[in-house]
């Protein structure tokens, strides 16, 4: 199925009827800097949608919600901020979202209810709203502005994150792109993961939203940061429906290569955002099998790539296996320590829950790269699941301490 | 009621009729470092103990529970290596644990299963038991080795943590001590944190575990580490009953007395943890109330002492406080965000869910001590919690890249 999946230079305008802009506002403090986005399409999109579960969720994120549930699962644009993230910013935080949301719909003659809204960047500010509403006048959608709009999203990123896929249903040709932003992650629960998808599939919207959960599931909810923990998480898919497709719904024969196609368009932005962390010098993959129970394998992975000690130790080359060991243990997976079997690259290095007679070089070499592979076999079960995470640093420290200033 | 608990100088020996001591027997790689201690009382005592719950435990873990078992929790000893942890170590582990116990009820001639063993350090690697055997055989407890038993157990604790109290139960005047160590604290599930508790007083076995567990609950399991998370995580309580008291079994007028002492010695060495954690240089109390239940708001002050971001601006002594919104919203704990107050110090930073009109300078100069209050209402019912926790620095990082090497 994969073999199908093509991938095409481009961002989230690569699928025909799309188009996307960014501009320089003035909400981040260098002024040069793009901080508003917008995507849009040229007719109403069936959209699906997850997004933060955070008691503390942010305006735009209830400004969604509210959109969604009002058009019926409908949209037709999105409007991104960075540089503040309009969260804790209580009923004037949402009268702004609804205003950035009316002003979009205004200038390109669409209604209200079908523009999503998005911020991103520091906490408790209110949102400069003269900035917010020159930029929604200036920013200028183009076809080819996909690169643009990723650009614009990012906060502390390192570089933009996007892919492209051209690929087949039911014989006409459709594209599927999507774009990702967040860095600030090598920890759940802290900063904002916000992934616009598109694509001019027809789609039934049920059929959407079921695949995109179990999609997202496999993908940014493995990765260090948690999906449905920070205040401004989002994930939209947006599918207009003009590559004139037999609406793929989960019983045609095309449907399951769309579904192929959102999730690994979902799985390579969620790496991307893995491999982009703050200060990171390394990507952890790790993949457990052989778990008790599907939960008990999504545990044990992420505890993995949640344990800093052990992220000190991947920084440093140190292959020091306990400390995966003591982050399984506290996992909650359920397993008996004398069947664990951990791999770190090619060498194993604790069979029967056991040090293996590996020789410390060898295990070292496996850690050299910037990507390195974590195996991890619990011997209680045949389910499996893979988390992605990175390196901790110096350069995480110095990014985070003096963030507001 | 505290009042009446006068603290006295001394550690575990402080109490009548036990006696301590430490060697170095080269367990660690510097030899000049005392790294075997051993605690002794002079009769056998009533014993309550909480261990870990991972599931990776260590070996000593598991022979202290099968002694306990075997004992009707008693206990006479404490037998106690830094510098490997013994765990993931199979067969060959309780082999080892159970030989380190038999060697010092031989030595001592007291019965094997009062002998509790514990280890701490690096994961995964054989214990060298010529080296324990030779340590055992040679450490010389006495009536005022407390101290020299509280240094042998650390690793890379900055300093030693004890605290002995004197009061009185019933007309009698009994005395409680206790000494922990651990540093490598700053998130859960990767440290060991040992704790030993001694009293001359006469307690009632059953009802010493009871009040242990809430104690333990209320200090030690509100610090950084989760105490049900690592894999040597060990709290043990030894009354030897030589004051001569009534029975504390809950009942009798002095109980509360005891159980509050006892509260103040676990309280007091949880904080003394979280203030020597690995590279700290501020310590955090997180003070929750008005929560829906308790389990809320444990987990509301948990989740900003586990926050890295948050730590990060600790330590930076930047009062960015939509990191500790965003960790409460995270936390799972129940509120409206519009109900939440943050104070730092005694400056408010949130009121209603929005930030006040404090001064910045005024926030940060509550930031420049080396601790800081943060209080925080969430106005959902009346509960509270308290948690103790440190900023995240360059010096956390530095420990722990090259741990193993």
């Amino acid at each position: 199925m994969a073999d199908a999946l093509r991938q095409i230079e481009g961002s989230v305008t690569a699928p025909r009827g799309f188009r996307a802009g960014s501009t320089a506002c003035g909400i981040k403090s260098d002024a040069s800097i793009k901080d508003l986005a917008l995507l849009i399409a040229d007719v109403p999109c069936v959209a699906a949608a997850t997004f933060t579960t955070s008691r503390t969720p942010a305006a735009p994120v209830l400004v969604c919600k509210e959109h969604l549930a009002a058009s019926g699962f409908r949209a037709q644009a999105v409007v991104v901020n960075s540089g503040n993230a309009n969260c804790s910013t209580g009923e004037q935080g949402l009268r702004d979202a609804r205003e950035m949301a009316r002003q979009v719909a205004e200038r390109f003659e669409i209604e209200t209810e079908l523009v999503m809204v998005s911020s991103t960047g520091i906490i408790g500010r209110p949102l400069p709203m003269e900035k917010v509403t020159a930029g929604i006048g200036q920013v200028q959608p183009e076809a080819n502005g996909g690169d643009a709009f990723s650009d614009a999203i990012l906060t502390t990123d390192t570089r933009a994150k996007k892919i492209a896929l051209e690929f087949t249903v039911d014989g006409t040709t459709v594209r599927l792109a999507g774009t990702t932003k967040g860095a600030g992650m090598i920890y759940p629960n802290m900063a904002t993961m916000l992934c616009y998808i598109t694509t001019d599939a027809a789609v039934d919207q049920r059929w959407l939203q079921t695949i995109l959960r179990s999609a997202v599931n496999d993908s940014f909810n493995m990765i260090c940061v948690d999906g449905d923990m920070s205040t401004n998480d989002t994930v939209i898919v947006m599918a207009n429906g003009l590559a004139g497709n037999a609406v793929c719904d989960g019983t045609t024969p095309g449907s399951a290569t769309f579904e192929a196609a959102l999730r690994q368009v979902t799985r390579y932005l969620a790496r991307e955002i893995a491999r982009d962390g703050e200060g990171m010098t390394k990507l952890m993959e790790v993949r457990v099998r052989n778990a008790a129970t599907d939960a008990d394998a999504r545990k044990a992975a992420r505890a993995v790539t949640l344990s800093p000690l052990w992220q000190c130790a991947l920084a440093g080359q140190d292959p020091n296996w306990g400390r995966i060991m003591a982050a399984l243990g506290a996992s909650g997976a359920d397993f008996q320590q004398e069947r664990v079997a951990i791999t770190l690259g090619n060498v194993m290095l604790v069979r029967d829950g056991l040090a293996t007679d590996y020789a410390r070089e060898d295990a070292v070499a496996q850690m050299s790269g910037d990507e390195v592979i974590i195996s991890v076999d619990l011997g209680a079960g045949t389910a499996s699941a893979t988390a992605w995470g990175c390196d901790l640093t110096h350069g995480y420290i110095d990014e985070n301490t003096l963030y507001t200033r």
